[in-house]
């Protein structure tokens, strides 16, 4: 058993995540913030890459909730480059960080599962994820992470906040990046709905099978 | 005086709007093509980069219309590279070539503007146009050219449609490509619509000054 999937990210209106230089960008609104922490505070666990964690150092929880409350924040992070001063290791919630099984790194305050040759195994991970109670899992970036999502064919929903500003670069990061096609002639969505957030966009999909 | 200039085109829901390998791929639906259509129609102009020439060979026409009624097809072209069999070459409408002031190239069966040394220098070019008679010019890209009108700071209106698929790649093209960020924080843009067309949505933006 897998848990259920949802992509959740923010890109502006020419389709980057952040700036050329990997430059957090506010790209949501107040609106599409409130949603996001719904979002969160409904997950069971909460995913995101290295890269994600060394660009924009984010702590991953929701305000209010307690540490038993809050979902499980989940780090791939193949060579263990995670800081030991990383917020997402705070005393907020519980924190998971999957390496290669060639890794050797611990952190005192995760749980480190280790899955994997040259790539960390997405399929496995997932089923142990759900073993441990993880039924729901947000991916929310960075763009190389939500692509190995997609190409694994893991993903259930997909819902992406687009803002009202263009970056530009063609080495921004987007919110599918990875090498090539995500699949032969790309994967298929279905529109669920679309609503305006503030100044911005939501558009609700789901992945077409 | 410079045209009123409206930036079209549509991408993925992760934001590219060809494959990895330039690959063309059907982002639009049936309904967003009428209305690109009906755009085309009611402009003076249609400008693309050589890019999109050599990758698609689009014709820029607009079924139906004869060869005076048909916009002008601008092809930005610095080194001379459209092929004397591009489609935007017949005799459909009439073209206009533009190329740096270095490029010797002619074509029989379009008119040549050279201006620039190192880039081709589109404030004056837009001006050159204006006084051709191009009240309203349509971008329609690639990723390269629309960045570059952006960057100069002359797009009015932006419409992009978003797809229901998913293409993936770091390296796919996206609507605004080129070197680094577009301005210092990005361009803002004031959201005017945004409306079902068939299986995606169109977004519809006015860019803020």
């Amino acid at each position: 058993m897998k848990p259920y999937i949802q992509v959740n990210c923010a890109m502006s209106a020419d389709g980057k995540i952040a700036g050329d230089d990997r430059t957090q960008v506010t790209i949501s609104s107040p609106e599409d913030k409130e949603r996001v922490k719904r979002l969160r505070k409904d997950s069971d666990g909460i995913l995101v890459g290295v890269g994600t964690v060394t660009a924009d150092n984010p702590h991953l929880t929701v305000k209010g909730l307690g540490y038993d409350e809050n979902p499980v924040r989940i780090v791939l992070d193949p060579r263990g480059r995670t800081p030991d001063s990383a917020l997402v290791l705070d005393n907020r919630a519980p924190t998971v960080i999957v390496t290669l099984e060639s890794c050797e790194k611990t952190w005192p305050d995760a749980t480190v599962i280790r899955i994997g040759r040259e790539t960390i195994d997405l399929e496995p991970l997932m089923d142990k994820l759900y073993a441990m109670g993880i039924k729901t899992l947000m991916v929310e970036g960075g763009g190389e992470t939500i692509s190995a999502f997609f190409k694994a064919n893991l993903v259930n929903r997909y819902t992406v906040y687009v803002g009202n500003l263009l970056i530009g670069g063609k080495d921004a990061p987007t919110p599918a990046d990875g090498k090539g096609w995500l699949a032969a002639d790309g994967i298929k969505l279905t529109l669920n709905c679309f609503e305006r957030l503030g100044d911005g966009v939501l558009l609700d999909y789901t992945v077409s099978r």
